[in-house]
């Protein structure tokens, strides 16, 4: 078993950077700068062709941090950020950009390929949670939450439905393809975001995404626009969700 | 033209509380305790069967004051609260309570009773507006929300589709028959609650509502749960939809 492993530490508006590393997972932990008493946990995960220091992951963080005093971890998916990409992820990644300039859809090629990655992806962030809860701000008990869109859901629903830690989670913006199974066998408090107007994901996929989670609280938030159009409070709502139910107050911030 | 008259006065958790009437039509105003400093109106409208202080809108309105100062203005609609029932709605209501009993739809005969009551409506709550604009702490030129849910909804939109005063509205929990012409007129933001699991409203049919919408900003809110079982925490969110489209800072207690 891995621990994590701290290689740097920054600090701006009130919250700790650190990176870090389990084995040879490139990581993040966002934590109040105030000094990293034990608080709740929300891991995040990035959006396909992005990173772990994304600026909406970094955005989100600090909401999380100075808004309710979590720790917030990311970690870059394979092939993304600082891993290097297989030989199978160029093609895909390459089938994608074929797709996009040719106008045809991209779902097909998204779908398949990020249920690829979470296959790569789901262990991984397993062993980050376990390093994790090894340090003492964290704990082994404490709550998680887990907050992932686009790709941070194909990968997150299938680590949440098999990660009985996570107590929360934020997904949405994906299709239900190859995520149903896996949104039937989760029970935990969900919220979801969708996009009303969306031009890759039709909204009876969106819709059937949201029905397949087991979960009794479960609330949908669909916003009129197209796929990037997410509107910037959603992320203030996703703070909230994770205040109560992680268990913390919210400031007036979020 | 009718004023507002002021006729009883108490105060209660930072609120004041003033009844008044517009004519016939019986109200209460709802404001800050610490003075009538100008401030944006929030129209309630309350659900059938019920009336204008009604606990949710009771809560709703301290919300809104204490969160934001807001003033907050509800009236009883036609055949509620304080006010005569005519033959028709007693005949409508006895229908209601008959169908209720027999286990049969509640639909139809809600949607038709429903659009009776709001050509009664809407044009009381004009006049009550108007009136609460002479007042110096409103004012004739201020952002006017409008908040309301079931028959609040059926008589809010034909309301606000013909009312260019109110600039956001959060609506929801009722069908689209008699409603989707008038959404359609809408293009102020929206916030639009829904229950996913809703038994007398159909999924498609409070799908179908929020899309006719014109609004380029609306929000659908869907939740797990049955027809009376919307989560508390929407209210809350109806606080800060109302906060960032009338200009307003909530603060940590909303």
């Amino acid at each position: 078993m891995h621990s994590a492993q701290f290689i740097a530490e920054t600090s701006s508006n009130g919250v700790l950077e650190r990176d870090f590393t389990v084995g040879d997972i490139p990581g993040v932990l966002w934590s109040p700068a105030s000094g990293p008493d034990r608080a709740p946990l929300v891991l995040m995960g990035h959006g396909g062709g992005t990173h772990k220091r994304w600026p909406a992951m970094t955005g989100r963080a600090h909401r999380l941090v100075t808004g309710c005093g979590f720790h917030v971890a990311g970690i870059d998916a394979p092939g993304h950020g600082d891993r290097p990409r297989t030989a199978h992820d160029e093609q895909e990644i390459a089938a994608l950009f074929r797709a996009r300039e040719a106008g045809e859809p991209e779902g097909p090629i998204v779908v398949r390929y990020n249920a690829h990655l979470a296959e790569r992806a789901v262990p991984e962030l397993r062993t980050t949670l376990d390093a994790l809860q090894e340090l003492p701000e964290i704990g082994a008990d404490g709550p998680v939450g887990y907050f992932g869109l686009n790709m941070g859901t194909a990968i997150g629903v299938p680590f949440v439905a098999t990660d009985s830690r996570i107590t929360a989670a934020v997904f949405g913006l994906h299709w239900p393809d190859a995520l149903a199974e896996s949104a039937k066998q989760i029970t935990i408090p969900i919220e979801f975001d969708m996009q009303w107007d969306d031009e890759h994901i039709p909204r009876e996929a969106g819709l059937a995404l949201f029905d397949a989670f087991a979960s009794q609280e479960k609330t949908l938030h669909a916003n009129a626009g197209r796929h990037k159009e997410l509107p910037r409070f959603e992320a203030d709502s996703a703070v909230r969700f994770f205040a109560r139910h992680l268990g913390r107050a919210v400031t007036a911030s979020a």
